[in-house]
């Protein structure tokens, strides 16, 4: 089969790989219809973090067909239709039972060793309690609604972890740092929570339209010192509610800088760096928040998709088949794109 | 009067220093009875965080009588004996009415250009909203009374914050990183809050002596990963609760570390150095805490102490006059005392 390898930076290739087969009782065989490309993809893209070796597998948002299952799997059969939150999870451990199922005991996360989700096929250990079947009237000819379920793999539901995490409620000020697919998927559950008032802190005006029409009330282009003062004007001090959606020091400490004190911030940006805490520290800041435990969130999202209540499918502005796969990291690479959305079959 | 008066690495002197006055209608003038050595004026000795400049003035944590009042004090008069939290604050603004003093718009804290609470007599601001009268009933000659109140201007009420934002409750498991002053008093606070079990991370006899009378239930006294492997092990894969109570990025990655998934951390040590935060991000660890609202928990803390449900003192386990001030230091430095008490006059 055809899937995508990692090679060095800004070097993934489409190649022959081994077919994706089932190997343990719990595996489902998923034939991937739509997989996109994830800002975090962009990391080892651009050589600034190491997840995966030469020939490492990449993609890890995708959804499909169930093609076959193991003799232990016990809601799924072939022809099912699922979406694939960006960790597998058996469903079933302490974590998964109280919703962190990225902390599930067997749990782990597709690409490197495994498949990974920008391929033709893959292999889904603990099929249960990681794929979510789709209701079977669900038109998946709809490109538009394709595309607002592809998003439900991944940055649809981080942002709501950051819109969570950051304990955003009705009437509520938060503050958005980072106009990314994840920051702006955050805009959306913020105003999903209630959210009376929310500042997206970005500069791209193709993003900021979006943050718009997500619920963005307020946008702040300017950046470091000059944007975390705009910010505190606009709040009177600072948001009870932050939400951290890039990972770098600089957001991170501008979430910090523009948070309230005794503010909470939610932070889902992946922290590869150290963060200085004495802000925090002096300020009585809550940082929480991490790896999104998407696979919890994906039912009440998707009800909200499904009936028309939100439609995230405009942070996936740029659509590629298998084929274009470079192309689609370079678009995002060089901002050409938000995110991509890959047409698998 | 006299005061202690820094001077550089490892130098503090008591020197002759201009008398503390009144300046303002809201001040109030203290002559100090009893003063502490911080944990945290350790730093500056050290050489390891300028805080003070040649000549800053040291000490935060002082009890005292109150001599004269400023025109516009209304709840103090001479003759009143007062303890003084870290921080002065004004008590009416904003996040001093919702318990957060340490962010008070007008607040400060003692030494460096302000009176530092080991000398003679400080100037106190703001001191209707600041200082807490003692009850007339108090017997302060009561040496061991006097010493557990002594506790309350910092210490007590710093481990009581870790414990309370660390989220530790009735029948709860907690580990308490630090088996300094505050770590045992974030055992005692732990232990008051209702904790079942209580993980104490030292090596000290005289300090783990400490913490089992304070409730300690178990101590580890490995540290780094042997330590936090330990800790996993007793408790099934880390605590939802952990206090840390250093600062140090070893002391606090060794709390995030012996945290639970989707656990808390309290953390009140001041984090002087960037922390990596992978694992808090990988786990999902929820960070709260920070410089301490020691004036909103005095009441309570107070109260427990006149009725004799707890007792701190023996956290401060040596006693020096005003003019041993430097011994004090040299002894908490070279750990020869868990915290000095200054017996002022």
């Amino acid at each position: 089969m055809r899937a995508t390898v990692f090679h060095g930076t800004r070097d993934v290739r489409i190649e022959e790989v081994p077919d994706a087969t089932l190997r343990e009782p719990t595996d489902a065989l998923v034939r991937v219809t739509h997989a996109c490309i994830c800002g975090s993809d962009l990391w080892p893209y651009r050589g600034e973090l190491l997840i995966y070796g030469e020939n490492g597998r990449m993609g890890h948002e995708f959804m499909g067909v169930v093609e076959a299952v193991g003799a232990e799997v016990r809601t799924l059969s072939p022809g099912d239709r699922v979406i694939a939150p960006f960790a597998f999870s058996d469903g079933v451990c302490e974590y998964c039972s109280a919703g962190l199922h990225t902390s599930c005991v067997q749990g782990g996360y597709w690409g490197a060793a495994n498949d990974g989700g920008q391929g033709e096929a893959v292999r889904a250990p603990l099929a249960d309690g990681t794929l979510v079947k789709l209701p079977d009237e669900v038109d998946l000819s709809d490109t538009r609604l394709a595309t607002a379920i592809a998003t439900l793999t991944d940055v649809c539901g981080t942002g709501h972890h950051a819109a969570v995490s950051s304990g955003i409620g009705p009437g509520g000020t938060a503050v958005v740092v980072g106009d990314g697919a994840v920051g702006l998927c955050g805009v959306l559950a913020a105003s999903r929570l209630g959210a009376d008032r929310i500042i997206i802190m970005g500069r791209h005006d193709a993003r900021l339209d979006v943050a718009r029409r997500f619920g963005a009330t307020d946008e702040v282009r300017e950046r470091g010192e000059e944007g975390i003062a705009r910010v505190r004007e606009l709040t009177g001090g600072g948001a009870a509610h932050v939400l951290e959606c890039v990972g770098t020091p600089q957001a991170t400490e501008t979430a910090i800088a523009v948070c309230r004190p005794r503010g909470t911030v939610g932070h889902v940006g992946v922290p590869a760096e150290p963060i200085g805490l004495m802000d925090v520290y002096n300020r009585n800041i809550t940082l929480r928040g991490g790896v999104a435990p998407v696979r919890a969130y994906i039912p009440e999202l998707l009800e909200d998709v499904l009936a028309g209540r939100i439609d995230p499918s405009p942070v996936l502005d740029m659509t590629v088949s298998l084929d274009e796969v470079p192309e689609g990291y370079a678009a995002m690479d060089e901002r050409r794109a938000i995110k991509t959305l890959v047409a698998v079959s």
